[in-house]
This record gives structure tokens, C-alpha cells and sequence, in this order.
């Protein structure tokens, strides 16, 4: 029976974990961590933390949960992960939420989780998230309808199956995928996106910096395809650092295909082009 | 005085502005002509045009028009230019709405317009469209807030600055570019996102055709980078083909940016990328 969860990172995704729990009827208690203590007062305003300890307090707060949950950029989870390893006992459930899953799994079996005497290690991926990240972006409703991705590690426990429970009451839907298979579509349907906005937007901004023609006329396409350049490098940092590999594979493969439409604007070929982008579409709505 | 309107091609644009002008306040005729009796059906029953007339008898309603507007793909564009030339005389302005203007702006004075005894020629350009198109998508509110570009071959007559004006009321801005820099910066702030948009959409298609998982946990990203995969082949084949070389290059500067972007995904250069993607946006909010 979870009845103290301990939050590693109250930011958008870490608060928004604390509310949603609220919302979802969770009456236990809510203890968060994290780098500041500004960002941390914030989420305890806000009613997404009871209360909060100082990062030096973690393992002592950590102990005592039933449920740890650590929210942040890749890298700083897999610090998390090292410090509270021999901290916690096999009757604690921690969990993730980062965007890549390969490395952190690796890290977990390299630790020992889920080993005898160790706590058990849930890998998660709540796909969802906001332009600007922070405790003040957070809402209860972030998860609603989005997907939670996980990848089991081990046998589910009573607690896993407890903090799967609490996900649904989210309003998400899961799915279980294997690490590697995650990353790889999530290179698929976020890294890729994300790296061509970024690749899109930094090179407009290099053609036609001081130019106003451009933001005069561009409308939705524009602004639809470039949105997600506004991203921050000190998320997506740990995301191509710990999922190289197959995002440069599927940039690769969109550079090719570039290449392709490329030398056949003048030829039939571009309709078997629109043909299928027109197929992809129609499934997806 | 601009009394009678004539649009050729009754589609999404075309039939726009008849209901654009009415909406405005135009109190004069409007006459339509177009591939299909049902389109033109449509648009008059929406009350976009007045009446309309079959194709064998365009010239002579173009003649008896002030204002002749040329609506649909730009190789229709292009026929009606030349089918038209010889049945209007120079008090007759026609304006027309095609999405590239280098190739138009040529056959304009190939054909003689703006020339002693011949119509009026001024290439126009609103940027403003949906996924789908047709008289039935058809509103007068399509223009408000869009840009709609000119590219002047020739001094301004009278009916020039009253069509002008009406586009005005119609609720766009407007911008005057040469035909050439009008085609280059449609090729950054549209062609390009459209290309891309579609190889993405028809790579993801080839790649994942028939796995639900790529529908299941694509978000807003995937979705809104792949929107434009929608679009149909009949409109941007002549887009494709009459803006051929100023698309290729900005494919090929996306295609070394994505490569350089994956060539530094573990290195600080990524960080430069980000940088100016997010200055990007920063503008353009």
C-alpha cells in the first residue's frame, strides 16, 4: 500500500506527478527534492508536495517512502539512481520518468536493482510535457490522455501494480516496451521531430536573422514545424547523449529522404511521395 | 469602378474571395467559371458568386469583368492566362492568387500583358489555405490576419488600388515583392515545411505502415510536424515544378543541417543549434 511517495525533481513533470496524485485521490504523504529551494517552494505552494527536504536529506527522505519517484533530465535521474541505491531496500518501489530508457536500464541492473536486498526499479516515460518546463507550468491534468510508457525489469510487485493503478488514474494510457524498442520510437516520433524543428529553426535563424519578411509571411506551416524549436538544450542534452544512436539513424534516414523529393520535385516519384505522406495522415486521425 | 468580378476557379481561394468581397460590402456582380458544374454549384449556393458560366463561354464573361481573378493550381493559373489574353483589352485588370510567381511574372509579358491593348497584370499571392480545399471549405473570413503578396509588373492603373483596398477590407496585409524574392522566401516559410512534412509523414508510412504503436504514442510533436503530410499532390505538384530550384536549395541546406545536427550529437555543438532555434522563436512570439 503506497502511502509516502518521495518526488526527486519537482519540476514540470515531478510537480505535475504530485498533483495529478491529488487529483487522482491519493491521501498519503508527498515529499519532494531538488536542486533549489525556490523551485521547491513553488511545488509546495502550489499543493504538489506536503513538504520538502534539502538534497543533502534525500537518502534519509528516500528511505522512508514507499514510492520514489525521480523526474528530471536523464543525466540527473542516472545520479539519483547511483545515490539512492544503497539507501533504499527491496520493499521500495523507484521509478522514472526520462525521456530515454537503454542507458538508464543498463545503470539499474549494473546497481543492482531489483536484486535481492535492493529496491525494485520501475523505468517509466510520461509522454507529455510543455513549450517552457518549471514547478509553475505544472498541472494535475499533464497526463490526461497521454501515453506512460514502461519498461519492466523485473516481476511486477504489489507496489508496481499499485503505482500502475495511479498512472490510469492520471488519465494516461501505458504501454510496456522493451528499452530498446522504446528508444528506438521515440526516436521515431519525438527525438526526430524535435531535432528537425530545431535544425529548421537554427538554420531561418541563420539565412534571415534581422530579416522581418519572414515573420511577416510565414504563417501556420511555418510556425507548426518550428514550434518545437523553442525547446530547451538542457533537456534534449541528455536525450542525444543517451540516445545517439538511433536518433542518428532516423535523421539519416530523413536526410535521404530529403534527398529524394529533392531530386524529383519535377518528377512523378514526388507523387508517391505525397501519396504515402497522405496514407500516414488518414491513419492518424 | 470596379462593378463585375470574374473568378476562374471557384475552389477553396476562389470562392473565399467571392465571399470575401460581399462580406466587405462589394455590392457589384460576380461571375464564376470552373472545371465542375457541382463546384460551381456550391459556391453559388453559398453566395460566392451570383451565377456562373460554363468553360467555352470564360472569355466572353471575362471581357464584360473589370476585375478577373485566376484561382487554383499555378499550371491552371497559367492556361487561363493564355486563353485569356486575347479576349480583354487594357481596361479589363486581371489578378490572380497562384502559389509561385517567377514563372507567371514571364508568361505575363511572353503573352503581352500590361502592354498598349492588352489586360492588366498584377500577380498576387494570399498566403492562406486549409488541409482541404473547395468551394464547400470556402469562408470570408479565410484572409483575415494572412498576408497576401504582390508582385507589380507595371505602374498601378485605378482598378489596381481598388482591388488593393479590397483585399484590405478583406482583413489581409499586404507586401509588394519582385517575383524572384518572392519565390525564395516561399520556398523557406512553405515549400519547404510542406517537403519536409511530407518526407517525414511518408517516411514514418514506409517505415511503420501497420504498427499501432506509432499512432499510440505520438503526441502533439509528431502530429503537428507531420500535419501538412495532408496536403494533396494536385495542388503542389505545380508548386514542386514551378519553384523547382529555390525549393531544391532549401532542401539541400536542411539536409547538411540535419547532418551536422547528427554528426554533434554528443558534442557541444548541438548547444549552438538549440541556441539559435530558440532565438528563432523568440522572434517570432
Amino acid at each position: 500500500m503506497i502511502e509516502r511517495v518521495f518526488i526527486a525533481g519537482t519540476g514540470l513533470i515531478g510537480a505535475s506527478i504530485g498533483l495529478a496524485l491529488r487529483e487522482a485521490g491519493f491521501g498519503g504523504a508527498i515529499v519532494g527534492t531538488g536542486p533549489t529551494e525556490e523551485t521547491l517552494e513553488i511545488a509546495r505552494t502550489m499543493g504538489a508536495i506536503d513538504s520538502w527536504v534539502a538534497r543533502a536529506q534525500a537518502e534519509a527522505a528516500a528511505a522512508q517512502a514507499d514510492v520514489v519517484v525521480l523526474a528530471g533530465p536523464v543525466l540527473a535521474i542516472e545520479d539519483w539512481m547511483q545515490r539512492l541505491a544503497p539507501a533504499l531496500g527491496e520493499r521500495t518501489l523507484i521509478t522514472d520518468v526520462g525521456s530515454t530508457k537503454a542507458q538508464i536500464a543498463t545503470l539499474a541492473a549494473k546497481l543492482g536493482y531489483n536484486q535481492p536486498g535492493l529496491a525494485r526499479f520501475l523505468p517509466g516515460h510520461p509522454m507529455a510535457g510543455k513549450e517552457s518546463g518549471g514547478a509553475a507550468q505544472a498541472e494535475a491534468a499533464l497526463f490526461r490522455g497521454a501515453m506512460w510508457l514502461f519498461t519492466p525489469l523485473a516481476e511486477a510487485s504489489a507496489l508496481e501494480s499499485e503505482w500502475r493503478a495511479w498512472v490510469v488514474k492520471f488519465g494516461a494510457r501505458t504501454m510496456d516496451l522493451d528499452a530498446a524498442r522504446h528508444d528506438e520510437l521515440v526516436a521515431w516520433v519525438s527525438h526526430l521531430p524535435q531535432m528537425l524543428s530545431t535544425a529548421l529553426a537554427a538554420l531561418l535563424e541563420e539565412t534571415f536573422a534581422g530579416s522581418a519578411e519572414i515573420g511577416a509571411i510565414g504563417g501556420r506551416a511555418l510556425r507548426e514545424t518550428t514550434r518545437l524549436g523553442a525547446s530547451p538544450y538542457s533537456m534534449w542534452r541528455d536525450i542525444a547523449m543517451t540516445n545517439a544512436e538511433p536518433i542518428a539513424q532516423t535523421l539519416l534516414a530523413l536526410e535521404q529522404r530529403l534527398a529524394h523529393i529533392r531530386e524529383n520535385l519535377r518528377t512523378p516519384e514526388l507523387k508517391e511521395e505525397f501519396r504515402l505522406a497522405n496514407e500516414f495522415r488518414a491513419r492518424k486521425s
